[in-house]
This record gives structure tokens, C-alpha cells and sequence, in this order.
């Protein structure tokens, strides 16, 4: 491979020019840039970024660790994450954790290993401490650690009052929300907290039952309803869940056991993510996250935090979309 | 943050010790090998891994350059590719080239900066020249480049005649595929030789029309349908789709039209991915490609490539899923 000495005898310049060039100093003329740069192109030189991390400490490498990329709202959030870093210069290290407590934590190891500058934390399998040992510049999706550590979400409780009451202005008298487990202080759990205080405000009889985290898959919701939830289902006529996938997997057991969707039971999912804009039969009405949005400001302000900017915690508005299972 | 020096004096050896230990050096005593241990962990000291590159000339960093993760194909390939490499110690570096020829130019280039140990590259906008001057090990996902650059796929040929011969025994008389850009010399083009060759042994009279392979979204797809597709729809009975947004596309696209489907029109889609697996109305009639699988084989291909190990290409098996729409 072509060394930055090759490049300066192809140019028939010194060394400590070329140098100079790739430390973007100014000091140089535009003729003598060109014949630099031409150089580079004929030998096909790339300068060495493992040896400039190395020197100026700083690896222009974010890691990402997430549950599973293959989730439609992950693979949509690492879209968005990915492009913006990348427009800053910055590019990602990937890591699917499956929301496992040991994968987690030996993520966070390698990444610390390889010195990447920061990291997104969108999986939270291990408690509050493990995250506060870090010692790096770090951005959580949808989790407050300390104040330290800056967060971005949606508005979560609003999304829960929205679907709440919108569900009771349809006519329901029963609800259930499906929630992910409680004891995580992810600000997910505060769609539950909206959906309650708005039955209690309409006086309306509510229950909670919680899902496992870990496991988001359609199959998972779908036997999770079978087991768990049916035996609800004759007492109530609406259900908010707190993710779509569960939301459609819900549909697609009432449908299958003729329990009219929305006559006799109501669903409002949450989300909005790539597959619920996709389906058509039927349209979810659920709520919206700007998850494009969510992506990118979850790779600036990591950004800006390695960079020394000032940064805020974000929560990001939501909205109600309407469709045919309410 | 703490250096090797620090864990000596705390784990009271020599430097030396340490540095044979994080060696694999087998010279060292199982209570010595604790101490030290325990010294890191106390210390929570982490191995430079990019000075080890530097010294050792290898990142164990592998780059994915793929069109778009929000995809639900290419999500699910990210999972399958990251947890391999995850497994046998790499990291993957996740590039999402939108399929556009000058991202794709510019993230070789930042894999070649910093210095990869290998590509595997699921985006083909370049040329077929400008992937022959990556000399980096080098694998693709669904492209023939060279002899000496292995390739996964799935027998997309075999796909096509599946496809074609089941909706010619279930009575289709005049059918259309609509395929990719013809032009790319990948093997999901296959599919449309499979397809002609099965139309002309059987004697059915057919159409191929392109779409663009850059956009892979729903509402492209769908546009795509009313503008080009649309005009075609009253003289054939059967469209066999080179993937399952695309089919589920047009099935919208007739049932919002009171094209009845499969009864008027039969339609056979391509992935099975996780989108299409989840949807249930319809089931879409398919041919399921070996996702998890191709994920697995492209980072293990890849590896074993570095490491100098023999590499093959591989095509893999695929198979009819019917469904509701033929």
C-alpha cells in the first residue's frame, strides 16, 4: 500500500508538505495541492486513520448498541443514526444485543477496547450502575440514567394520554394496555402512566399486563396473547399496546377467533415504524414517533457531547393517526 | 484511563508480565494470571485495540456497505451478518449507500482508511472495475465481480422458475415479471431468465418490465405500479415480483382497483423477509430466500477470506411459500 513518502516522490514535493496537506494547513498553493492530490489518485494512497487515531486519541467511531436491527423500528432508527454520523464524518459500529445482559456488557467492553469516541445506548439490559461506569461520552434512547448523561425519546406520557383517550372517545368502557415490563425505567413505561391517569380521570376500569422486553418479535406477541392475554379479552372492548408489531399480532388473534376489530374490541398500537406505514390491511391507528428525527438527534448530540458542545435532553413530540382498528 | 503500566504496579509484576499475558503468552502462572485480572478489573483497564492494529496491521473490524437498513431484507441480513462476525471476535462498520454511486465510492474509501480488514459489499452502484481496485478481501452479497472475489447468493434462477411454473400450473395463460435494472450483473437478475426461459418451454406468451433497483421503498413501488404497471394489468392473469414490497404493492394496488386477486390476477413475490412473514392479510405466495443463513455465510466467507482460509461461492437453496395470492 502507497505511503505518504511514495506520495511526496510521485508529486516531487517533501514529505513534511504532503504532511501538511493532510493536516489541512493552508500554507500550501493550489498547484502544489493538485499535484499532491493527483499523486494520491495514480498511487491510489488513502492516509492512515488508525495511525491519526491513535495520535490524536480520537477514532471518528461511534458505537451503536441496539436490541436487533432486524426489528422494523430499529432498522428504521439505525438508518437515520447512521447517515447523520456519516455526514459529520463519523461512522458506526454496529451491535445487535438481543436486549441480553451479557452481550451487552461485553459490547460495551469491545467498544471501550476500540476506543470509539462515544456511545448510543438503545438496549437496556443492565441496571443504572453498569451504564454510569462507561466513562465515555454517551446518549441513551428512551432511558434517564443521571443528569449527566443526556436522552432522547418521544413524549411517551402524551402518546399513552392520546391513545388513552381517544379509545375512551370511540365509546370504550373496559381497557387494557399491553406495556413492556415496568421495573425498567425506560421512558417507553410512560405510555403506561398516561394510559392510566386518563382512566382514572374518565373513571374508566382499566387493567396492565406487561410483556417481556426481550423478546419483540411477531411470534412472541402472538403466543403472548394467546397465553396470556385472551383469557382477558371477553371483559374488555379496548386495548392500547405499547409497540405495533404486538398491536397487529393482536388484530390478527381477534380476527382469527371472530372477535370484530373494531366493533367489539378497539386496538391502538404505537410507533408508526416503517412495517405499520406499510400495512394496509388493516390501517393501525396508533401513534406516531418521528423516528427519523429520533436517529438523527440521537447522532448529533452524541456528536456534539465528544465534541464538547453543549447538549439537551430531547423529547420528541407525538401524534395520533387514525385508522381502521379504532 | 488506566495503562498497562498502572495494572503492573497494582497487580505488583512487571510490565513484561502483563503484556505476555495480554499476549496469550501461556509462560504465566495461573495465580499470576489472577492478579493481574483482578488488577484490570479493579483499574477497569481495557486493552488499546487500536494500537494493537497498528502493531499488528489488523483492526478485526470487517465493513458492510449495504443500500438501506431500514429494509426489511437488509435488516435482517445486518442482524445475521454482525452476530457472526460478533461471535468470532470481529466488529462490522455499517455503511447504508442509499445504492447511490458517490456514497458508495466514498465509504470504500473510509473503509480503506481505516483500515478494515474486509468488505463485504451487498450495494451495487459502482461499476464493475471500481470493486477490483478495493484489494482488500472482499466478498458480495447477490454480485459477480471476479474469480477471485468470492460471492453469496441465493439461486435466484431456480426462484424464477419456481415461481413462473407455479403460477403456470395454476392456470396463468399471460404473465408479467417485473424485475430490477437488467443492466447490473447480479444474480437476482436471474430470476428474470428463470422466468423467460419457463414462459417459453411452457408457451406462454410474457413481459418484462424493470424498475429502478435504487429505490426499494413501499411508496416508490407503489407509484411505480400506477404509472408504468397499471396499463399491463388487463391483458395478463399472473405477475411473478422480484421482491415481496413490491408484490404487496400491487396486491394493494388491485384490491384498491377491484382487480380481485389471486381469481384475476395471480401474484408470486421474492424475500419471505420478516415483513412478509408477518403479514397475514395476505399471505403472500413467495419464494423464501435463506436470510439468516446468507447473513451467516457472507461474514463467515468473509473471515475465513482474511484469514486466509479456502473460500467458495455460494448459492443457496430457495423454495415456493404459497400463499393467498395465487
Amino acid at each position: 500500500m502507497a505511503t505518504i513518502k511514495d506520495v511526496a516522490k510521485e508529486a516531487g514535493v517533501s514529505i513534511t508538505t504532503v504532511s501538511r496537506l493532510l493536516n489541512n494547513n493552508n500554507y500550501i498553493s493550489d498547484s502544489t495541492r493538485k499535484k499532491i492530490r493527483d499523486a494520491m489518485k495514480r498511487l491510489d494512497y488513502h492516509p492512515h486513520q488508525i495511525a491519526r487515531a491513535l495520535s490524536k486519541k480520537q477514532t471518528h467511531i461511534l458505537g451503536l448498541i441496539l436490541p436487533d436491527s432486524s426489528h422494523s423500528f430499529f432498522g428504521q432508527l439505525i438508518k437515520a443514526i447512521e447517515m447523520t454520523a456519516q455526514s459529520k464524518d463519523y461512522k458506526i459500529l454496529l451491535c445487535n444485543s438481543l436486549n441480553d445482559k451479557e452481550k451487552e456488557l461485553s459490547y460495551i467492553n469491545m467498544l471501550k477496547e476500540n476506543r470509539v469516541d462515544g456511545i448510543i445506548m438503545g438496549s437496556h439490559a443492565l441496571d443504572l450502575d453498569a451504564y454510569k461506569t462507561i466513562k465515555k461520552p454517551l446518549v441513551t434512547f428512551d432511558r434517564y440514567i443521571d443528569d449527566t448523561i443526556p436522552y432522547v425519546a418521544s413524549d411517551s406520557y402524551t402518546g399513552g394520554q392520546l391513545a388513552t383517550q381517544h379509545l375512551i372517545d370511540q365509546g370504550c368502557k373496559q381497557l387494557l394496555h399491553i406495556s413492556g415490563p415496568l421495573k425498567l425505567s425506560t421512558f417507553a413505561n410512560r405510555r403506561a402512566d398516561g394510559f392510566k391517569l386518563t382512566c382514572i380521570e374518565n373513571h374508566i376500569a382499566y387493567d396492565i399486563i406487561e410483556s417481556e422486553y426481550t423478546k419483540l418479535s411477531y411470534s412472541y406477541f402472538y403466543q403472548f396473547i394467546e397465553t396470556t392475554i385472551s383469557s382477558y379479552l371477553h371483559k374488555i372492548d379496548g386495548v392500547f399496546c405499547s409497540n405495533d408489531i404486538l398491536a397487529y399480532a393482536l388484530y390478527v388473534y381477534c380476527i382469527k377467533h371472530n372477535i370484530n376489530v373494531p366493533e367489539r374490541i378497539k386496538i391502538v398500537g404505537y410507533d408508526f415504524c416503517r412495517f405499520s406505514r406499510m400495512l394496509k390491511t388493516p390501517r393501525l391507528t396508533t401513534i406516531a414517533q418521528p423516528i427519523d428525527l429520533i436517529g438523527q438527534i440521537l447522532s448529533k448530540s452524541l456528536i456534539d457531547l465528544i465534541e464538547k458542545k453543549e447538549t439537551y435532553n430531547q423529547q420528541l413530540s407525538v401524534k395520533l393517526i387514525k385508522g381502521e382498528t379504532t
